[in-house]
Order: C-alpha cells, then structure tokens, then sequence
C-alpha cells in the first residue's frame, strides 16, 4: 500500500499526469515549529530541471501544507501536502506510448492492475516521491533539532566510477580511513557544491565526464548513494522483523531504480574474519559505551548503538533511453523502441534527498518506538533488578566471578 | 515488533534460554494438507549440530503443530507451533557472560529495554529463526503446489571465495551466462550435497579450507547466501512503499548477522549502461510477455513480471569467537572477553534455509494481497475501457499512430 | 492515527479551519468508473445548511478528485480527494473561544497534544467527516455494482421519540414485524423525503416538533440513526477480533457524538430467551442456507451469513448551545459560557451519510479480505476433504449416525 | 485476523478441540515483576465448572509462561503463553454435531473457510478468550502498579432483570445516584460474592432464580455486562478513527455473543438535551480540570478526560440450548436439533474477566501510544507558543477580550 511508517506515518498519493501528488503526514509530534518553507528545501534539491545532467521538465513544485498547522506550528493532527502537476499531458499517445518500456513498469504495471494508465508505470514515476521528500523534510526538522541527529546522502559511484572505499587485500582495514573520515565529517554543503552531489573532487570530475559521454550517445548509466546519519541515539529498532538495518533497507529499496543495499561494510565485511570485524566497545566521556571501530554501520543485533549509521544504495541505469532498442509490444509483436525528448541519463544526483528523506522516515519512527518503550519501562523503575540483570553491579560480579574461577 | 505480513502473518516468541520457541501463523489458506512432518524438513536443515562446520549443540527441535489444523488438513484458523528449548542454561554467569560481546547484540538490547537476559541479546538469537522457518515452511508448501514455485537458496561466498559471477570488464555480460544458468537449474538436494551448502564444486572445496582454518585460529568468517524463486506469478509487489524487492530486502536483513542485500544485477548492475542493462520482452509461448535477458532480477517497477527472482545477501562473520578480543564491561571498565566453548566459525551453511523461509514468506503475503485485487478487478471486467487502457486494441493504437506521425 | 481500513484504506487530514480537507483512498479495485459526481452525491446529502434544521454555514463542499483516475476509470492507485475550505476563520478570539466548551473535545484536545488549535478540538470537527464520506461513496459504488449491495441509514429516533421497534413483552417478536419490514424495504428516496430523514411519518413529524423547541430553548437534543445494509455475501469479517460487528461498532463509534451501538436484536436481545432468540435455518431457493427470523442482524460468530444487517448508533445532545452553561476555564476559574451563533440543535439527520460511509468503507474492506482467502482456497479446490470437513456427504453422515444411534 | 493492539500486541492461536490454545503478548514493558501466577487469577475467573450455573467442563487451565521472562522479571520481548486442552474431542460426530446449530457459527464458519472443523465455529468457542484474558491481566499488572487503575466489571442484567438505573423521566438524572454510586466504588471482591457475579443484592438473587428456571427449560437467557475502570490518565485515545471509545467498541464486541455496546449515558443519553447531559468543568484539588457530571463515560472528543470510563455490553442468549428446534441441514433438509449435555445457561458470569481483559487491552495499548506523543512532545517544550494555541495566559485573554467585548 502507500503507506510506511507506524508512529510517524506517510501516505503518498498521485501519479505524472494527474491533478496534484501529495502526502499525508501523520504522527507528527505537536508544538514544533513548521512551513511550507521547510518542506520545500528539499524539494527542490530533488526538484528535476537543475543542471544540463538532469531532464530538463522544469516544474516550480511548490508544496503547501493543508492542514495540521497553525500560524506556524504542529498541532499534532495530519499534516496533508500538496503540489500541483503543472505538466501535465494530454490523452494523445506517440507510438513509444503504446510499447512496454523495457525494465520499466508499464508491463507490470497492467499486470498487476489490468488498466493502464496514460503514463504506463504511474505510480512507479519519480513524482511520487514528492511525498516522501516532504514528509523527510519534516521528520528531519525534528530530530535535527531535538537530537541534532545530521542526515547527509551523497553520490559515491557512477558507472565504475567509485568514490574510493577499500584499500583491498588488508583485513584490518575493510573500507580506508579516509572513507570513514569522509563519513564522519560530511555536509550537505560539500554535497551540493556540484551537481553530480559528489564531495570527492577527484570522482566527481571523473563522473561528469561519463555522465556527458553516456548522455550523448543517447544512453543511460547506474550509480550509488551512500548516506551516514550521525548522532543517532542508541536503542533504536525493534527486533526482531523491524531491526534498524531492515527498515532502512526496506526504505531504500522502495525508492524506484534500486537494487542494493548495504549497511556499515556491507559485502566487503563478508570478507573478512571476526576479529578484524569486530567492533571492540570503549567508554566514551558521556559514561556510554562507543565502539573504537565501525564496521557494524551503528547497528548491533538490529538496534542502534549510537555511532554513526552508514549505508550504500545501488541505482540501476534509468530504463527510459533515447537509443533503440528491440523489444515487443504487449501483443508479443517484435518492435523497436526509442524514447523520445531527453531523459535523465543518471538518477543518482536527484536520488539523493530522497534518500536522506527515507533515511529520516525510518529513524523518525523508530525514535518514536523506542520513546514508547522508554516511558513505560521509566515508570517501572523503582523495580529493583536480581544481580546480572540491570546495569548496576555488574563490574562487581565480574570480580566476583574471576576470584571463583580463579580458585 | 515481531510480526511479519499482512494477509499471511508471522508471530514468533522465544529466546535462548527460555522454555520454549515458536510461532503463529495466521492467514493460511484452508483446505490444505498440513502435518508436522511438512514442517520439520526445513527445520531439520537449520538445525545446529549438523557437521564439524557448524556449532555441536544439539537439539532435536522437535516442531508440535498446536491448532489450526485438523485430521491434517488447514483450517484457516491460526497455526500455533512449538518447539521445546532443551538446551536451558542456568543463571550462573561466567566471566564471559558478563561482558557486552563486541558487535554482538548484548550492549544494544540493555540500551533498547534497559533489562539485561542472561543470554545477552536475547531475541537476537538464531533460536528465534525457528518460528520463521517453520511459517516459511508452510507457506512454501501452498506455493509449490498452487504455482508450483520453487525456491532454493545456497552459499555463494565464504570469506573471499566466491562462485564466480562476473568476468570483469564486459558490459554487456554484467553475469556471466554459467552464474545465470546455476540459477535457472539448481536444486535443493544440489546444495544439500555437502554440508557447506555450496553447489559449486570448485568453490564448495576452498570454502571448507577456509571455514576449517579459520575455526582452527578460534575466529571466524562471513560469507553470502544467493537465492533464487522460480514461478512466480507477474503482478506480485504493492507499490509505491511494498515494492516486491522491498519487501523483500527488509525480509532478508531481519535475519540475524546479515548486512548487505542486492537483487537481479545489484550492485554489478549500477556500473551498467542502460542499453546493456534494459530486458527486452519477447512472446513466450503462453502468450505472456518475457525478457529475453533477466538483469531486473525478475522484479520492474516493484512488481514481479514473471521471470526469475534471484537475490545475494551478505552475512557478517560471527561475532562470537574465542580468540581473546580488547573490550570493555558495561562500566567502561577495559578487559578482555574471550568467548569459551565452540562456535559456528561461518553461518551461512544454516542461513540457507532462513532465506528460504523469509523468501517464501514475502512471496505467500504478496500473493494473497494480489489475489484480492484481482478476484476484485475480475468482477468489474465487463467494463469497456478506452483505448489505450486496456490490453486490447493497442497493436491496432500503434500502426494508426506510425500512420499518423508518417505523414 | 488517521487511517481506517487493511485493504480498502481510507487515510484523512484537515480541521475546521485549515486550508482545505480531504482523504487519500488507497486499495480502491482498478477498473471502475469513477468521477467527482460519483462522491458529490453523498457530501451533498451531509453538507451543513440544508434546512432550517441543521446550522446555517453555507459551505459548496465540492470534491475534486487529485489522482488515481484516469479518463474517469480507477487505476487501482491511491484516490487523492480535497475540499477546500471556504469558511476559514481568522484568528482573533471571543470570549467563548477561550472556554473549555463542556463535553466538546476542546479539553482533551489540550491534553492530548499540549498544543490549542483555535478551533478547540480541531480534527473532532464535522468537517473531518467530509474525506470519510467520499471514500465512502466510491466503496458504496463498487458495492453496488458488483454485489448489488443496498446500505440505507435513516433516523429512527430524537429525545423521547423513536421509531416504534418493540411491543415490550411478547419474546417472540424481539423487535415489532413493522419494523422489520421498515428494514426489508426502506430506500434512501424514503429517508430523504424530509429534513429529518426519519422515513416513518408518525415519527417525523414529532422529531421535527421537537427540534424545533428545543432550538428555540437554545439547547440541543440526542438522537438515534438505524442503519440496514442488504445484499452482503456471507462469510464476511474476519474471527477472532476483527469480527464484522466489532469493525462495525469501531466505524460507528468513531463518528463523533456517538456513544451507542447495537446490532440485530442488542440490547433487546440480551432480555430474549435462546428458544426465541435463535434463528432457524431453512433452505433458500438459491440452495443457500437463509434464516427464518434474524435476530442475529446478519451476523453469526462474527462472519456475516448473508441476511440483512442492520443496527442502531445513539449519539449524545450536541455539546455547543447557545443556553448558558456554568463551567470553568482552562485554569479552573469557574465562570459562565455561552456559545455564539447558531448551532445544529441535533446531528442525527447529517450523521446519515456519515453513518452510511462508515459501513460501507467496512463492507468493503472485509469484503477485499475474504476475496483473498476465497481465491487462495479456491485453487486447493481439488483436495477430498474426509467426510465430515466438507460440505458434501453431511446429510448422508446424519443418516449413518441416526441409524447407529436408533440401535 | 488473530492479533489486536498496535503497540501492546496480543496475538491468539487455538480452538476448541487442538492441542493447547495460547497467544503471544508483543511490546509489554521490560522490567515489571511477572510469573504464571499473575495470569493464572483472571484465568481462574474465566474457567468453566465454577458452580452449577455454569458449564460443568471442568478443566485446569493452567497458564505455562514460555519466553519473555527471566527470573520473574519481564524482558521488553515477547511473552509466549500456553494452556493445554486436557478436555480433547475425537472425531467422532454425533447427529447434532452435523446441522450447523441455529445463531452459532458453525454455518458462517463453512461459508467463510470453506472447510469444517469437527467443533463447528471452532474459532468462536469461549476456549479462545484463554489467550486474551491472560494478555488483559499482564496488561492490567502493568496499569495497576503505574497508574493505580482498577478495572472492575459486572454483571448487571440478566434477561429482564436489571441492575436499577435510569428513574424515567428525569431528565437531569440521566442515570441515578445510586448507580452513579455503585460505578465509583465497586470492587473485585464485591463482586466474586457470588457466582453471578452480581453486586447488587436485589438483583443478583433474582438472576439466580431466572437462570435456574431458564436452565430447568433447557433454554438460555441473555444478559449485559457494565465495567468501570478508574484511574485513567486524560488524553488516551486516538483521533479520529482510534476514538478510545471505538477501540472499546471494537474490543468488546470482539467477544463472543456480544451484540451491543454503549459508553456513559449511552442509549439513555440520546434522550437528553445538551444542557442537561454536557459535564461541567471545576477545578480539581490537583489543579487538573474534573467534570461535576460525568455522562461522557469519561471520554470527549474521542479521548480520555481523567474521569471514570464506564461502559455496558449486551450479550445474546446463548445459541446451544437442549431445547429441540426446528431447523435444517447444511443441505437445506427440514430436521430437528437438541444439543446433548448440559451448557451455559447464561454466560455473563464468566464474560466478567473477559471483558476486563479486553479493557485492560484497550487502555495499555493507548497509554503507550500517548506516552510516545508525550515523551516527543515534551523534548520540544521549551517552544514560547503563540498567545491562546497554550495554556498558560488564557485566563488573562478571558479578561482582556471580556474587557474588549465590553466597549
């Protein structure tokens, strides 16, 4: 259905060529400070018509909040949003309408619903993640400003062009100390200094580069996101089907054109052995447990130990290019395709606030979870723990236990 | 919570040390064949104790249907499992026991509830898995014998040893044929052949080299589990947040240890060119649509269109090892934990048939919510819809429009 | 939260006083047609100002449908709705404003979120109702069309006056023959004939009377609305806790102002010996089983059995009236309120299509669950179920059993 | 299906003639003292063969605690739970277990499922409230020990017999002193006195002799059930669909043979003018608002206002009476049925823990919702609101607009 989230809840609706797209947002927490000016800052970061990278459709995309707010503040009841399709398209097909897109949605699509709808695949357009950026923008304004929890998504591959991640062959190092330092100090001002969304200088030349030449061959290149969200607060994620790492993935695999996901070092950390995996805890000078590596990505057992969370996301090439190809038509009739006007040639630099958006929905619900679970377990606190069961004491059953041993 | 589904739903309860594990499953279709045996196959698979490989503790893990069914056939109602714990623990604590285990779920869940199990992270046990594996189990039988759908998982990766899937360097291959033929043609008893769970020879021997030499040094490694469904109905998948992969990536990363989560091509995938990544449709002889390449992963837009699904998951290596490791206790305090007894050096070889479950769980909930669409459409077809809505009519739309835009 | 429904899912936001207010309807069945006139219909017949009866706020209320249609044909995607609002009101406050209004939501409103809309208890407006009634009318219009389903709600009583339903002391007519027929045949052109909707004329006039006086007295009167919905397949709702009449109940008591529901015989019922209460069952011309009286309201064990549903919602004096009223303020001052303006003297006549909407939005959804199952069940058809599990061979079984028992 | 509650979660499995019946308790606090014992009270409450106005199927229904606790302490995970079912059926069928008994489920349960189960209904047998009154009573711990809440529940009629409630005719007394009386001071222990479960005296003794009459007929009699719970904490309740009072409905009429509902002045209340039946407020000595009168039951708006919540439920007679009737065959055969053995002639006296239990559901899962809007809320509280959307400095603009109104 269109609808994620538990306690901070999105419900999306519009396709490309209706009246409007738009979200409603419930679950908000009350009192906090809120305009259509904070919604629509990241709006237009994922906004299309930015540079001569991206598809031209230019739309204003203006978001006005509904309902859920008074003279600029939460009331706690939905927030609806709304933004106009100022595009839209007439009834009238082009011989490219009437073919199935190959690895598009126009094919599934009919199968799923057995109508098909003037855009083919219309829910599965890149307007409806409108909505989500809308309703990320939100989640990320509280907890930036309650836990100041930083959430900052950047381009990390295009093509075979990888920001550099691992140094290969050294176990104890499974990704580079400088990728891990680019993770920990990362902003969304270094992010949007190019329009590839990029913060490595080197990479982003390089993607420009295969970025035009695949665009003037009339073709289409893949990429990855990596976002890091930092100061997240540890308990986080309910075991054992909603663990932190399956939301997120769950989250991130439900933005169009992914196809991967992983969390802290991912398929490089298979690799490796546990020992060099492992993530040995120290005490930090808030009197909480840190760990002095992190290669867990800041979930441990499906819940946040309070290190940073990072995460990677594959982007398969966009489906809609201008070059032909040989395919049929829903009939089975052999064909030849070619879309027509300019299409984006790689989606990763828009992909980013959508995932920082995704990443805020699924922290901005299991915040509130865990904010449940913490109240209720709070009023029970007078509860005097048995030894070994609380924090308290345990340092001191450690003593005891290595005397006995010792014996 | 711990929950999985909406129509065919997953309940799970049971820890490490408590009295019992198990489940409800609610949502099964009445009038099917169902006895305790069906279930018992697939827990046999992840049970402990199997081989030098994998941990010595041995459980009979006997599964006792409760309700639910009756002279062996399904009721509808739900279906309450249960599986004795015999292996119980007492409350003494060892040294070990007492300090959080690095990039174990120990720390994490004492920050989530604030109460500490003996056990550490109590439901992040793999005893948990019971419950899951059981439902999977149930739902596999109905899949196979309405579709016929079959799903098989096996190991792909342990540590750096891989089964071959690229060659490196050629586009418009992104896997290699013998990668994709593996996936169209293995079968469980392939992967049950040797107790690795790999279905290929060559890469089956070095793992066990490795899985040997590795528990020699007491440490312990990753690895990756590939799976793959074949016959799955097109339509399967609820945009725009329940995409089919979605779904599914939040599936896989619900299981313990796991990191990293790819479909179709993933990762490979992104550092193709559009015109080499697109799948062509052709006419099958049933009438349907099919590609004639499967990079997609058998899922277009979040919906299933009929092909091949097949997915990789990465698993950490496991973190309880008994090589000494730097830590500190809860306090703070520095020590050093080395964990006593044996441990699973690799879990992949048990993970498989956990994949396959939770596989067969997110295919039986996808199926159940697209029956409901379709039984619901099907009572509306005699609608006439305009053309170009429909299925009908569209070879025609596409000579009239050539004609038009010739002239 | 703001959402009703599991397949059929009816999402609304928007308060008194917010830009505009509206739903989102996810789950909708593709194919249908389906335009703005199609949900008119029913906001007409809820709109305030409709006679000197209801209050006077004027409000067009006029739906446009955002996105999910196409060429006036669903999608099978989510159906965006909005109503602007016209009557916003500025934010300067009277005196009574500023009153916690006596059982109005203004207080709990306040407790619950910390935070005072201008309008006291802003989403318990009516006008939240608006987005309900439109997912209501287009689940009605499947409905209909598709099982031919009737749902028809009217007012059967105001204060003192009811809609004679009981002798009083004859058990076996629970509730009068009058008025079972009354639900056997009674259409929405009935119910509309009036301003009171209350389709018994004897009734009527007195209800209209006693409005009327009440109003003049500045006061407020409760109020009762019977619903009956004919035509619904049996095997609707789903045991255990989501039975057809505890949704039922869930959707009625959810409107505001109500405090009361009964279904079939209720409360009356609870007075009814077994004997008399019980519905024998007979055989239908259509081979179905049909019972001879329904007590039951349609309803047995929680699952619909194909008889006419009908039952009974009371709802409460409206809390705002013009007579003054000793209370207090937020901070306990006791002082003397007021209301400004006019007021509905009694809700019930508008709460029809409200009262409507809620049962068809649950019709629906059961309806959509119970497809799922019927079409999963329905391809393990093949299976030979042992004697007794099936519908077959029961009558002969009774005939085997008599024999053994007569020896 | 089978679960009910959003963060505190009870899922139950089993019927009548299975192997055990139990459920699993999802998201109860971590850290709260908890042992069978706890459960195993409101399990006795529930239990068949109390006396001889109930059933004489005697069983022990002992409740086995299998997860979730250690050492008597809850562990945040979830709580499995077990009672086994001594009394088993074989399958064989006498002739009155072959006609689908007249208002039971045994018709509904085939025309949903599409298979039968030897029991008939076999999820709507009493044996399946084991699972919830066990949930309601861990449930009711937590509530208890936190808020100091009692949830106490009565029989108040039975058939015609009624506990004394309404005067008639007055209107300003909507329900009498006395009961108003009875609903604040009523006890558990006033209410085992005797096995009606009757604390008014008068009554209870007629009770007895109606049902011993009705039993001495081979027929059953219906009966209400009225619950006050004390103690509630204001702002439970979840706008709009959520209202605390339709969760109630909801839950109530969950159970079996319920068929009516009505919270505070209910049914009676519609009868009333607004400015007899709205509740005034005055300033409590813990400078919270209270009302003088409390006709709301407790709840405005659709959430709780700090008074008492009282609620009255209808039960029908129960359907199994050994009275011969006349009915007909699955096959639409005329024949005549009288259930063998003895059975509940009324069941209200044990609907006593169940409907407790579910109202215990109802308020535990609502606390923890409202504790996750508070605890978010309360992270933002040092936001200065605009004059009149807080509390503070209302009074003030009372004045100043009184002042303003007064030139």
């Amino acid at each position: 259905m269109s609808t994620f989230g538990s306690l901070y809840r999105v419900t999306t609706f519009g396709e490309s060529h209706c009246k409007s797209v738009g979200a409603i947002i419930d679950g908000c927490p009350p009192g906090m400070r809120l305009t259509d000016a904070d919604v629509q800052v990241q709006l237009r970061r994922r906004r299309p018509g930015q540079s001569a990278l991206t598809t031209p459709r230019n739309e204003p995309d203006l978001v006005a909040i509904q309902s859920g707010t008074e003279q600029g503040i939460t009331l706690g009841t939905p927030i609806g949003l709304m933004v106009q399709n100022t595009d839209h398209r007439p009834h009238d097909y082009s011989e490219t309408d009437l073919y199935p897109r190959p690895s598009h949605a126009d094919y599934t699509y009919l199968e799923k619903y057995d109508v098909k709808a003037s855009s083919g695949g219309g829910r599965s357009s890149a307007r409806e993640t409108i909505g989500r950026v809308a309703a990320g923008a939100i989640a990320e304004k509280y907890l930036k400003e309650v836990y100041g929890i930083e959430i900052v998504a950047f381009v990390s591959g295009v093509g075979k062009v990888h920001v550099p991640r691992t140094l290969g062959g050294d176990e104890d190092e499974i990704l580079t100390p400088d990728y891990m330092k680019l993770l920990n100090t990362v902003t969304r001002d270094d992010v949007d200094k190019n329009t590839i969304r990029c913060p490595h200088a080197d990479s982003c030349e390089k993607m420009t580069e295969l970025i035009t030449s695949t665009a003037a061959k009339n073709d289409s290149i893949g990429g990855t996101v990596t976002c890091v969200i930092r100061g997240v607060p540890s308990g986080l994620g309910e075991p054992v089907f909603d663990k932190f790492e399956a939301k997120l993935a769950h989250a991130m695999l439900s933005i169009p054109a992914t196809k991967a996901f992983e969390i802290g070092s991912g398929f490089q950390g298979t690799e490796a052995t546990g020992s060099a995996h492992n993530d040995p805890f120290y005490a930090k000078p808030d009197g909480k447990l840190g760990t002095r590596s992190n290669w867990s990505g800041g979930v441990q057992g499906g819940i946040t130990n309070g290190e940073n969370i990072y995460f990677r996301i594959g982007f398969k090439p966009p489906a809609t290019i201008s070059k032909e190809q040989a395919t049929s038509t829903y009939a089975g009739v052999p064909g030849t395709l070619a879309a027509r006007g300019r299409h984006d040639p790689c989606v990763v630099p828009r992909a980013v606030p959508i995932v920082e958006a995704m990443a805020a929905l699924v922290v901005m619900d299991m915040t509130l979870l865990q904010e449940a679970r913490q109240a209720a377990r709070a009023r029970l606190a007078t509860l005097n723990l048995p030894p070994g069961m609380g924090r308290a004491g345990v340092d001191q059953m450690i003593e005891e236990v290595k005397k006995d041993e010792a014996q």
